[in-house]
């Protein structure tokens, strides 16, 4: 312990943001101003348009530019790893605990450094393109025994590539955005349909990661180098109805049932940050082509948990404990399939795993697996009984890497339940 | 033919782009210049920014604002049709024959009026997310003929929903861009995949529209309002490879088979221009739910056209001929369909139409249906024979609306097939 890194910021144990995570998110102070960048440590928002105003960025990939006094992240997402790299030493160096600049300039230090319940958050980029994976196979499997059988759990193609779908940009939300329960249409006997709001709304515990740089139309991005292009990761909700999901979504996927909102947590957690927590992937069998064999040993040992809370309660009830290491493909895997026919990727754009299931009833990550499509309800301490969620139900993801002594830690994405409109 | 409205610019029968049409796009001098906003009269582009700056808009939706020295139309998708038909009819008196403003001031004109083949076109917006739909009843029914045979030709929900997938918008390319031909995965037992370039590339002959001002996430578009949200309408060819769609489309619908290209046109047709050409859509049986019932006199008589050329011919051959009327989903439809959850639409967003077939073998709007799966080639002049395209094919689609004496035109949208690049 006595080696470890450490701000003159005081830190909790338990906190998120220690001087090794230090995470960007865009912000704007609540009594005013415009939206920059600025990155987490401890309670505290460090505002890095200002730091760069100050000329306090010298190496040669940062100075000169404007870069953090912008309201996204996608300028500095589409420099690369070398400017991410030297932005995060520079700030690691101005947080030590023996670093004098900001710690002994309290004028500098009181404008620099703002408390996180003074600011207001915005979401991290102008996200051009969202995609979503389906990248865990316990996930897959419980779907495809409740719907196709143990016979037929896994469809053909899901062990040779990791099966996605292009989601919708523009209903990406940031954590703390109220979600209206959507109305449509549903089939109880998959021929009449009705309309009216879903019954069957769930929640799916996933994590996405921002595209870097990116590639030109044509030019595929190699298994070996997707990790250059990877700026950092996020949780993500991708709220679903699946009475909707169940009547339209043949032949071309779901649409309406994930398009009316997807939460993200406002932090972007640096690539760099979960180097520590890097752990194997799940080995993969058959061997998959060529163009997807990577190191394996590319994944992250990331604890998730899923708690919900009704308007009943006083206090959350966890509902799920889940891993990101639980993921089969790993992200260097998505992005180069994602890219293998010349599809171009954008600084900003969002990859995001698919509902991260462990292997275990606890570990799911839906009330879709949780309860079993219905049939084993959850009971809540207020008495109530959850088979999806109600009206009124805040359901919350967090996430964190467990160091000695310290957590590099997500945040939360969170979003309450409201009821639908009346049209 | 007497009280036709004329320009000062002379219009052959057979333009595209007389008076009547006035088409948006976004271009700049061939000899530099930034990018701006144009309308199309016969072979010449009007420098919109131009008269911007001149003050010669002065209706009160559009003067004292940079609406046309910008690089994409978003902003005056925005505004709304109020906006939009002030500008139309600023711009059809400007150019009519009896307006001496222009006709009359050589200096200006000169400056004002580009011949198009000086000057390259760019992406007509931003487009934040783009759908693609799967409204004709004959391409659906000619797919599912073919997957599923005659009995299941139409999934259950088809003649009650207008199904939809949402696309990738990064790789939407305007007109004139090459095509490379994707490489992925095929598997041709359906269980052993194995990696390569696609053997099956295909075309589809779709038409999309532009949204305006949108919505705000939660509070859907009605059906009754929903023509106020389309600005108008392009060419779009969603190149599709067939191979690699039938492996990896189960369960959550196409994906790579589709992100590698999506050619549009660079003419946006308003909606006023294509008022003179709307018939009825076709009838609706089951009648669908109330979110979905309109006025069903809003489809377009818009004859379409596709050729082929491969290198060895001399000459393009009109493969396919069809009609936006075939069309079973209205837009109107679409738009109230897309956003019934809430989901938001943002001002040029891009909504395109499926494969739009007739009921003829020589109105399919693609190979796939012209060949019936490769059944049965498509002999060319050249002797050669086509089941799918070919590397060094150029296909064009091209369509119009025809005037009494006029055509109201939508120019082409074309792109050639490159050969795979070497990974």
């Amino acid at each position: 312990m006595s080696s470890i890194l450490r701000s003159f910021i005081e830190v909790p144990a338990d906190s998120h943001f220690p001087i090794q995570n230090l995470p960007y998110a865009i912000f704007s102070p609540k009594e005013g101003g415009p939206p920059r960048v600025g990155v987490a440590i401890s309670n505290h928002v460090l505002d890095l348009a200002l730091l760069e105003e100050e000329g306090l960025f010298t190496d040669d990939t940062l100075r000169n530019k404007t870069l953090f006094a912008k309201p996204t992240l996608n300028d500095f997402m589409a420099l690369g790893r070398p400017a991410w790299r030297a932005a995060r030493a520079r700030l690691q160096q101005l947080l030590r605990e023996d670093e004098p600049t900001l710690r002994d300039n309290l004028e500098l230090r009181t404008r620099a450094l703002r408390l996180m319940a003074a600011v207001q958050f915005h979401l991290p980029a102008t996200i051009g393109d969202y995609t979503d994976f389906y990248s865990s196979r316990d996930h897959a499997t419980n779907v495809g025994v409740m719907f196709r059988g143990k016979e037929n759990a896994l469809m053909p193609n899901w062990l040779h590539l990791p099966v996605a779908y292009h989601g919708r940009a523009s209903s990406i939300v940031l954590s703390g955005t109220p979600v209206i329960r959507p109305q449509g249409q549903t089939a109880a006997d998959d021929i009449t349909p009705t309309f009216g709001p879903s019954r069957l709304v769930d929640f799916e515990l996933e994590m996405g990661f921002f595209v870097g740089p990116g590639n030109a139309l044509g030019d595929p991005i190699p298994v070996q180098e997707a990790t250059e292009h990877i700026f950092g990761l996020v949780l993500v909700n991708d709220w679903s109805a699946r009475d909707i999901q169940k009547w339209e979504y043949q032949p071309l996927g779901p649409f309406l049932a994930k398009n009316f909102a997807t939460t993200i947590s406002p932090w972007v957690i640096p690539l760099e940050a979960l180097e520590p927590f890097r752990c194997p992937a799940p080995a993969q069998e058959p061997t998959p082509l060529p163009y997807l064999r990577a190191d394996q040993d590319s994944s992250y040992d990331i604890h998730l948990e899923v708690t919900l809370q009704s308007e009943q309660m006083a206090s959350p009830l966890v509902i799920a404990r889940s891993n990101f290491r639980n993921l089969y493909w790993t992200m260097s895997q998505q992005l180069a399939h994602h890219t293998i026919t010349g599809c171009n990727m954008r600084p900003g754009d969002l990859l995001a795993s698919g509902t991260i299931s462990g292997p275990t009833e606890d570990s799911y990550g839906s009330l879709l697996e949780l309860t079993w499509r219905g049939s084993k309800p959850i009971t809540l301490p207020s008495g109530e009984e959850r088979r999806f969620l109600q009206d009124g139900d805040q359901l919350t993801l967090s996430g964190w890497c467990q160091g000695d002594g310290y957590r590099v830690g997500f945040g939360e994405a969170t979003g309450k339940l409201l009821p639908a409109i009346s049209l």
